[in-house]
């Protein structure tokens, strides 16, 4: 590089190609024409489309150069950023400031002196400690060189059942693809529902969206042993007891943070990341780390966080890519885990805390479910969403959502996002003045309906009870149809149609603790406002209706 | 109703049964069980779907019932909730607190006591002074009486070409709807740019994309007259004197608030509205307006202002419907004029200020453009979307943003307009936390990528300069490839490819001001950067680059 300094250029070394490092790689340079950036990756690629590996297996990213965003050359001829691909850091001497390099492809060692270093080493898959490394037919898929060992494969095997383990984001992408392909899939899951960041009634409709396809799904089922013949896996054991046989595993059980270089250079650790303050610096100020081993600061908690998601590790990257080059940054600022998924006809996605969560780590909440249009609902097309909102029962703030359905889920996960990037409650998100016009939303959009709905739980107009809320001993009243009655009963409860409360009301008695019931939630609603208002002394909507409570409970005959 | 108070109920009477009259008689019955609620509405429907009525033309909303959201008999029923159609409000007599009632279909007057009104006459059409009332082929399009007129005209007559007047959201929509029907069309109007709410260049791709479907489309075009044979329009002149041959003449020219009735009782009004506290409540505490003649507060300005949508007129009548029901309500908050239409295969969408509306109301200002796939670029189907945010040069709070694209525009303009409900900056836009998979969006989604342009810009590595900045006097570099600057050249720019500026940057002048350019701003950035930190005193990026400039600029040669 033409360097206008007589002195010699300020050395920066990334430690770590992908999202993070390569985003970190990208921002020195803009900030800084002088540096010299040289970027150490012990793959053979840089910056490749990590969220994107799962579509190529069922062709919806039908070719494989579509997953390399960037490559070295592109980073040597634009930026003048040096990659070193192959080449792997193994170990940092903080007092010498230099890197332990090997480089994979010689076999020789060196040391790379730096100014400033990024560590941006990402994760890793867990697997079980008995996963049989040698079988040629069992994957991960965390690498692009991963996805070429499944892709080749399933292009020269006859296979015709998977199991893929673990029904996480990538577990859930991998499955909707192998269906893509024509091949029979089980589905596994340890916990006892699938996508555990959702809440278990919003994860049911992903549950059935994967059985409807035929995807057979086994939750609470803990994988015990491998059956092999030869090293090939040809079954699994679950600690139930069952076997499964199979062709093909696939594990996508979550991810553990590659901390292993830092910790050993003395870096300081939180509860399981890599400690950074606002500007991604490690307790060496000449040390930074990003992406998946970062922990981030979350704004539910306040507290630090791991988060293996693309966005975070590309922004912490910028943070930290300009603050190395020149010593100043825009902080990191706080990441709420806002994160989606295609489930066939569906999309499912969540921003913040789930209620679950929320209740492990002892923050109290509420929450409601609303069913909405995703747009107007006279316009052909319409689909229907369903939207949970979690919110704290002092301030309303919101504490987080998520949302499924066919249409718009990812607008209105991205809205409840924006607005808790300012803290903001649900009497705000209620005034959110959204794009409307009939292709698009409703003059009450679903983030306005779901506030609404939170508005009046928080002023107890009326206050409304969770899904699987034990009716016993209370006064229920299901103001739904005859037909829908009948169609799915609501055991004891006492039927008056909501058009017919105002004048049969009398029928019930004012005094007993009342919780009325409808299919979403909606008319219910409507009902109770009007036993409130008629002196009603107990009155509460069951959240969602019988449609989301028959999602936690066995049918009742 | 049966009612448990033993004195006389409160008695609501709400003037209008559309959108916020509609909404405040459902609200207000929902926190009031015993209030009399009384609609007075001078058409023949309540309710229906205004945003609506366009799509019936062209056959997208393929029923006329469709449109009639929610009949008489639902609110009878459900809310117990008198809905008197076809009758008018002729007068408001605030001392006996009555209304004077004109019942069209019987012919008689009456009075009608109130305790509580709430007054939602809405808006009307504005047409030429020389409208001509009676021709059966001049028509608007703000009721549903007005839409089976048009259905009416089209259906019975060999109509082969329609003129519409008004380029704003309700015309463009109707003009997509005749272009379904197979009807040549001429869209006229009187501004220098079609979708006032858009700044020029944004504007452009709505021109563009009309163009491109066959509409021909008139601006700067004043109609000034009338031509007839017998009492049918056969044909309009222009200012220009130009003369356009027509079947057919749809008005969609803006409209104006009804605030007669109000304003001959002594309401008082603000600039053009109704003047209204927090609470939807006039001057008379009795007395709400709400809908399009109550102003609402914009958030940008902080000041009162008109606003013809259907979310605040909705949001409105909520409020107003439970103050006066039970004399507490959330307040009405702010609005921001988000709004969106679909213009064939695009969508344009705006949110908050323009950079013009700005500068007419002397708010400083500074605004970027960028482009980018609205999802990963590598997943298949991803379509360009361009983004256009508009920011204060001190506190980089956001004014505004518009944006146009054949997908993901409302999802956005949704969260810049949130971003906006809590007066975040572009800062505070850079950090959002947004839902991230191939099929949905980027790491970097184009909020993005516009919030870290703004952000660039207000720290000056490099500033921008807007689209149509005349580069007189500047030393312009074109970073783009010699085939791209053969294709659309930049007059008078030196060629140095983006991949060639840290080796060639010699070639140029550090001490002139220079300002660099490419086809979109991205390439741009990053060669300024270079040259920034390579010691060149001035550099700054042409906004939105050559693929901006080119609408704004006739073909340079």
């Amino acid at each position: 590089m033409n360097s206008t300094s007589s002195s010699s250029p300020l050395r920066i070394v990334i430690i770590g190609g992908v999202a993070g490092g390569a985003s970190a790689a990208a921002r020195a340079r803009r900030v800084n024409a002088h540096a010299e950036i040289i970027v150490l990756e012990k793959g053979p690629y840089i910056s490749f489309a990590n969220c994107g590996l799962p579509y190529h297996i069922g062709g919806d990213i039908a070719k494989r150069e579509s997953l390399l965003v960037a490559t070295p050359e592109l980073f040597q001829q634009r930026f003048r950023i040096e990659i070193r691909t192959l080449q792997e850091a193994t170990a940092i001497d903080r007092n010498q400031k230099s890197v332990s390099v090997k480089n994979h492809a010689t076999g020789e060692t060196y040391s790379l002196p730096y100014d400033k270093l990024v560590i941006a080493t990402g994760s890793e898959p867990l697997r079980p400690a008995f996963y049989p490394t040698q079988a040629p037919n069992a994957f991960q898929l965390w690498t692009l060189p991963d996805l070429d060992r499944v892709m080749s494969y399933l292009n020269s095997h006859a296979v015709k059942h998977v199991t893929v383990v673990g029904a996480g984001f990538v577990g859930l992408e991998t499955v909707e693809q192998l269906h893509r392909r024509g091949v029979a899939v089980d589905l596994l899951e340890r916990a006892p529902q699938v996508l555990g960041q959702l809440d278990r009634e919003m994860a049911m409709f992903v549950h059935n969206e994967l059985t409807r396809h035929g995807i057979k799904v086994r939750v609470n089922a803990e994988l015990t042993k491998f059956e092999f013949d030869g090293d090939r896996i040809v079954a699994l054991e679950l600690a139930d007891g069952s076997k499964l046989e199979t062709d093909m595993v696939l594990i996508g059980a979550g991810v553990r943070p590659r901390v292993e270089l830092a910790q050993a250079a003395g870096i300081e650790l939180g509860t399981r990341g890599v400690k950074v303050n606002e500007f991604m610096q490690t307790n060496d100020p000449n040390i930074y780390a990003v992406g998946d081993i970062a922990e981030y600061t979350h704004r539910v908690t306040g507290l630090p966080q791991l988060l293996p998601l693309a966005g975070p590790a590309n922004r912490s990257g910028r943070v930290a890519g300009a603050h190395a080059a020149c010593g100043k940054s825009e902080p990191m600022g706080t990441v709420l885990g806002t994160a989606i998924v295609r489930v066939f006809e569906l999309t499912a996605a969540c921003t913040g805390f789930s209620e679950r969560l929320c209740k492990l780590n002892k923050i109290a909440c509420r929450s409601v479910i609303i069913q909405a249009a995703h747009h107007a609902s006279y316009f052909p097309g319409a689909k229907n969403l369903t939207l949970k909102l979690i919110y704290a029962p002092d301030s309303g703030k919101i504490l987080g959502a998520s949302a499924i359905g066919a249409e718009g889920v990812d607008k209105r996960m991205d809205v409840i996002a924006t607005a808790m990037q300012f803290d903001g409650t649900v009497y705000d998100l209620a005034e959110v003045d959204l794009a409307y016009a009939p292709p698009y939303g409703s003059a009450k959009d679903p983030v306005h309906m779901a506030a609404f709905a939170a508005c009046n739980d928080l002023d107890e107009w009326p206050q409304i009870v969770e899904p699987d809320f034990n009716l016993d001993g209370y006064q229920v009243v299901d103001v739904r149809t005859a037909k829908e009655r009948e169609t799915l009963p609501c055991v004891g409860s006492i039927g008056i149609p909501v058009d017919e409360i105002a004048t049969r009301w009398q029928e019930l008695d004012k005094t007993r603790p009342t919780v009325v019931v409808c299919h979403s939630g909606k008319r219910a609603h409507v009902a109770a406002c009007w036993l409130k208002g008629l002196g009603f002394q107990d009155v509460k909507n069951l959240s969602g209706g019988m449609s989301i409570r028959k999602l936690l409970t066995p049918p009742q005959s």
